[in-house]
């Protein structure tokens, strides 16, 4: 079901301009108008939802389908030595519009991008108290 | 089929340790051992394959119901108002072990991650042009 303020359930429709690289009968791929780097696209169910746990476990197999070919003419298109796929849930995660999308980032040796901070190992034992929270909310 | 030397193959056969948080036929949730953020997970298939290119189909559609899954034990079990799923193809993107794996990570408001740089529009005319060499690209 389209969301009625929904700037990419309007993009799906053609009610809103992009630029489409790649369509199927479940998602539609445009570019990002503010790319992190040139050729960043956007993937997106056709079927609107906010994010990655509101989607349907189908939405998400069209998704990495539909992903991996786009990524490989990306890859082949623009001559790349490697790409991100990267999606964010939640405003704190950087999610600014809630209609779920992937992410594919076009990488250079030269762009200069540091998308991750220095990361540092666990406190002995910290890990593992962690690790039981998450098991213990598994639903199977 | 494993690859002898890969250290994902080895935690798969369980001949390496990791903290473990999911597991299915298909596909095997662990931490990361130097973490972004408390409880950063990684999945991989439990077949070698090096990257997201090199992957089946449905290795992808395995890890991203997975993903989900452990999505939503994650965000249940540590209480968390969103996170990054993130996926590193080739050393120019960041990836460090190449047995492919998707990244969960943990966001929280006070975490001070800024995981992407500033994002300026395409020069007119710019995003038409590189649309084109990814779409001339594309394979059915």
């Amino acid at each position: 079901m389209a969301n009625m303020d929904c700037i990419f359930c309007k993009i799906v429709k053609g009610e809103l301009p992009a630029i489409k690289v790649y369509e199927n009968g479940h998602v539609l791929a445009f570019f990002d108008i503010r790319p992190v780097s040139l050729g960043h696209t956007l993937l997106v169910p056709k079927e609107h939802a906010t994010d990655m746990l509101d989607a349907t476990p189908t939405m998400l197999q069209e998704l990495s389908v539909a992903s991996q070919k786009v990524a490989k003419a990306m890859v082949a298109g623009l001559e790349l030595p490697g790409f991100n796929l990267a999606m964010n849930n939640g405003s704190v995660a950087g999610q600014i519009i809630f209609h779920l999308h992937w992410h594919l980032i076009p990488r250079h040796p030269s762009d200069g991008l540091k998308l991750w901070p220095a990361r540092a190992p666990y406190p002995p034992g910290e890990a593992e108290k962690i690790a039981e929270k998450i098991k213990a909310s598994l639903t199977l």
